[in-house]
């Protein structure tokens, strides 16, 4: 237990963070524990499992990838305990080497949707989505890039340079030049922070601007999400809470002090509708938003009663 | 002619700026500078006036209210110089007074379209829609402000600055929360660069932004503009340029520098289209964009071959 | 100021209603008293006259007719008293003659937009509308209509009786059922409470969710409506005030003293958004909605400072 | 097969009524006569079994909750009547406990959707709809209802009581007054007659208002149905039949008789197109109403040749 | 008399065709005969020219120039036949200059809306619509041309004919790849058959599926509109009949009489809402088409009771 | 191989076309073909099924029938060679059956959506639309087709002919009248070449305009497609090229040889968008767009490293 409260406390501190990363880091943590529970009799195997699963998913209770990292790992059928950890070390398995292949197969589903010739639009930093962009480049087209400063913590300055690096032409405006420049792009490209069931997207604020410019200008969105962004949760009809940021992101505290009268808001994600979104690229193929509760139930499988 | 030019250089260097206090002081440049011309006969004294109006205008080429200003100034159809000087001194002394008494009839008149409790969000820092918002606040109506931070200048620090000293609850947001924002808002009131024949709105980049997640929202959108803001120009075709400025303003020019496969987009303006707009308050009454041809031909008064 | 007294009581109690009536009444009643004052000097005249205008206008503060009435009777450039009645009387004729004659040229104006084989739906009760109805069906276009009940008042069942009585094929619907029976519909013809400086419609609650409906299907609407149905207040930003009515007009006051956690919202009027408008049918032509400044103006005549 | 005409006898009389107690009514009574057939030789068991399915799917031809409860009530695999009885058995049981459960099901997955301060609207009278507003007012949640009168036939009267007995605050309106009332909504939840493959929703009249209206307005709208309420026959391209109901309900039929030109429509349902529904919550999920598909297929299984 | 009605015939027979040929015949017509009446008295001056008049515009019952040229030539205001004919003569050639100069005027004003770059859609054959092409081209702007076949009488044929003499590269379509090349364009450009007061255009059919996809594809469409295109007759509600060609146009004759059950519609023109046009550039200025009546009132200056 | 590659060159010269033909003869010669080599070991006679499935394929890379074709008779989990003879000659008499029933199926289910009176628009010539529009008439329903001429090829000649055969009244219009047309029009019915993973159908160019217009006018476009019409590539995001055919199907090429600046774009398909399609019917049912993917997923069971 030692050594997963220790990852739990990693996760918790953000030392170990990125949906893909912690997700990874659960499952492991998970299955060596089991592993470790050999000399139980079954019932308290079981027992025990539980409460680590609920220890490792109540570290950050809103990431979406983290349960169903845990769900798909510790879920099994067996009747004794030697074979109740093979299934999980399978799960295991399996789930850590999707993951470490998601972000390859995402680059090469989604590089097919680009052309030549095509400039695209993309938001914050997202590993998927510059996965697509990249992969295209690589694949000879002649693309070019528009990113968006991303405010209040510039992400996009990680975008510029890493496509600076992989020599791809970019060019950064800032995110109230989105509506102005959209007729300039052929193409937008994001990331996801997670897919709901109803196929909305839960991603960095300002995505949703994204999508709706490009809604009213008729461009293609296209989201990059690997299968563990979708939350099962959201079948039993939960909603996404916004995390509010700290307000010294966006102004110097020393001055908002000095203004009695002014409070910030800092909304770290946004919404944006399922009908704004025209292709969601996952490591299983893509599809069209609608189609994330077969996502949830065909790649997840998860119960309900989750 | 010396002081028509010193006031035309101070125009060119923007120590003289804002698009009310550049129309005035040309205004007046013009009247002082006719005045002058007092001993000179009819013909010649018309081709001083002619050369001196062009001076002016061509110290800011894409201005609106400096050549509305100006021509609404120096007409006359006198037949000797003195008669003609009158009638100059009468336009300027004419459009100098409107132009003072512009804010207050704007602020008063925009005041009505507030009701009690709304949520008013504003974008970058105008000062006829901040004349509205502090009259309807002094009217006693219990209304609050959110603010855009308005990237790159960040004009929206001062709007919340003058808001907080005027007593008004503000919040203050990043331009990428507008359409998550939008949900909380009651009404959008912006400010005006130009107006062009059709209706569309010249507007700080960004300002589209606000009213595309406006028109979505189906949350009306009022933009505050002095008669001078109109631009006759655009009868004749003209489209509006978009000054694209220094990448200096989002990004430091040392990072830029090392990056060479990036370059920087900073349009200072945006167009947004009269479908997007629900009423336009000016000095002499609240009109729908469409109207705006009416308001160049009864208000400007201006000929076509300007 | 006896019988102008008289006329203001009986606006105030609704014992004359309908806004063309209390239009002509107190055009008459401002004349008559301004002719009872021949004997003033012309400062008291004014005075007296500025008096009465306000008496009237203040009986039903929300009505549109009754301030354009006035103002337009009222206005004269004169500088002796027996000029000025002169003028006054000449005012209220030609408003009194143009009221009268209005419907019937509504109805030959609108009725071109009729053809042979259109069905057409209408909602509440309206005079302009029925006359252009009734003037297509008189040139023996073969055409039916489709009525609304108008909950609470229920003012489609007069509507399908005037309709039954002229011989006109109806259909009564309730109002849930607009949507659903909108596809049956060539066209929806509707009166007017009034419209304001940017081509929205008031009018009987209920109208907004025809014209919707009509935008959706594709749909056209007309609206039938006097000049002096249009508002010059709302070019000073006025916004329109919609009416809460009695809830016993929805339900049995016993029942509802009965459930102490329900109440009533019975709002009069609601305002239909000029883009859901196709075109206005005044005395004095067919107008898009954007026109409605242009008719303040050039039919109603009225200053600003009203 | 005296008890079971007994009850199809009451689903026809609609002395049984209700989607919910239809299907359960039939289940049962299926079960029971196929229990009183053990004594029959299997070719013979199966054709009475299929009669007496027919004699109930008759009973009322367009209720969707009947054929589907008597499909998969009466569906087995086995070779023997035992066997079939005790598959039928258990399918009637799963169907009751199932229908049984259903509502409170229903009831914690929508709560889940609402959020503390909402302004729910919703239409006619729906257990489903209402078991999701109780349920979130029992979490605590600080809600209110706006409820529509949902003429002719005045089902919104029944609501407010329930609401009122709830202590769920609650706000009547005409119908009429749904567009302009819109504003004050934060989220509409309405019940179901059936739903289409499409995702298109059948229910009572004004239901496609409503959504119409809430789509205008972006709000979002939540449809309440168990699964039973899908309706496979539009897999075979069926289309939805709306019942035209007794002009009674609507104008008093002497008065009625006295208007030879007039006729009354009036339809019981109307047709919600999938594009204006956000979210269904049935039973077992929370779908985009794209999934009506996989809920028939899944949830129902019924094959096509039904 | 003689040769007014040689010239009425000659437009009857379509031997003068052309809006603007027609409307220069018939003004020079009146004029000519207003001048061969300087011998009659007064009132019999002016039968004699309301006769003339009433000649010339039934020629032709649709066209709208034809009425446009001769009320704006007929009208004066003089009380003896020299000063009338003064008038006539007065009003022909002002009418007759603008008329010839309109093209040229159109050209400058709309090729101030094409930018560097450009490619431009265009249906049928325009004058209008095409010297503004050309106006952009032979300033030098670095242009081209997307030409529709425009079935039935292929007059792309005729446009691609013209702009390859003038230069222009040109790309020919057939009418259903209009959509699809849409993504291809930055504007639309076509020319007019008429405008309605409303906005609307009536143009050669097809044209509102170039405004449609436009739209959809959010790029600009433009209008090329001589004044005397304006309908006033629209003013008093007149709708605009669409001509039905004949089928020989579509299919061979031969063809069609041994398909008994096919029959062909061959409509002439289609009308474009106001809503998906951006501008109408007229001699006068370029126009939102919200200001057709004012052109109407302002440039055509037409009484109602025409 | 010799039959094989006989099919192969018919299939490339296009002596077997259309996508069902092509489907069917392919299914046949695959199995064919696996049948002659009984002989041989199962390693060989599994290289030798893929070299002349890869070969079939490679006749015609753009089809879709045809991949799925192949893939679906191809497939076998046999581990001897006897075996797999059997699975794959089982796999191709049930395509070969399935594929001679789908347009009567598509008839029957797609004929449902039919009512009495509708008027029924329709584009090219499509065996399975035209199966829903006969199907409809043989059961006596009174319909009517309006079909377009589809250039530049006019297969529009070829479906008023057959309509024409089969006694159903029709009406011909260019394909630019589609548009204005659209308002006499209760229901578009097409045929498809393919479908994508999400929904979009690639058809005869202009398709798209039909779509377009309907959804402006809100009537529902229904697709006929058997499933093999539905692509499993576009599941790996790639995207639909769209051929463009030769310039002498638009244009006498003596013409265009004379005219240098000029060039043809003559695209054979385009791309509706999911939004503007209501239902697709297919042999197994009718289906919302959004379900494409589960189509592709349980009808054609295809693997994604096709």
């Amino acid at each position: 237990m030692d050594e997963l409260n220790t990852t739990a406390e990693k996760i918790r501190t953000m030392e170990i963070r990125g949906a893909g990363r912690i997700a990874v880091a659960a499952s492991a943590a998970l299955r060596d524990y089991a592993m470790s529970l050999r000399a139980l009799p079954m019932d308290e195997f079981n027992i025990r499992v539980e409460e680590a699963a609920r220890t490792l998913v109540d570290t950050r209770p809103t990431a979406v990838s983290l349960p169903n990292a845990v769900a798909l790992t510790k879920r099994h059928t067996a009747t004794n305990v030697p074979d109740a950890i093979e299934e999980i070390s399978g799960n295991a398995e399996r789930f850590i080497k999707n993951a470490g292949e998601a972000l390859g197969k995402i680059g090469r589903i989604g590089a097919e949707r680009i052309r030549d010739g095509d400039v695209i639009m993309t938001h914050c930093n997202s590993h998927a989505a510059l996965s697509i962009i990249k992969t295209a480049f690589d694949q000879g087209k002649d693309i070019s890039v528009i990113a968006t400063e991303s405010r209040p913590r510039r992400q996009g300055f990680i975008t510029i340079r890493e496509l600076n690096d992989h020599g791809i032409p970019t060019t950064l405006i800032v995110d109230s030049a989105v509506r102005l420049t959209m007729k300039k792009v052929d193409l937008v490209v994001v990331g996801a922070d997670s897919i709901s069931v109803n196929g909305a997207l839960i991603n960095k604020v300002g995505t949703s601007q994204l999508a709706l410019a490009a809604q009213e200008a008729r461009r293609n969105v296209i989201v990059a999400a690997e299968t563990y962004k979708f939350s099962p949760r959201t079948l039993l009809g939960e909603m996404v809470e916004i995390e509010d940021r700290s307000s010294d992101e966006v102004i110097d505290p020393q001055v908002l002090k000095r203004l009695p009268n002014v409070k910030v808001s800092n909304p770290a994600f946004d919404v944006t509708p399922a009908e704004y979104i025209d292709l969601i690229i996952t490591e299983v193929g893509a599809f069209p938003p609608a189609m994330a509760f077969t996502v949830i139930k065909d790649y997840l499988g998860l119960e309900l009663a989750l």
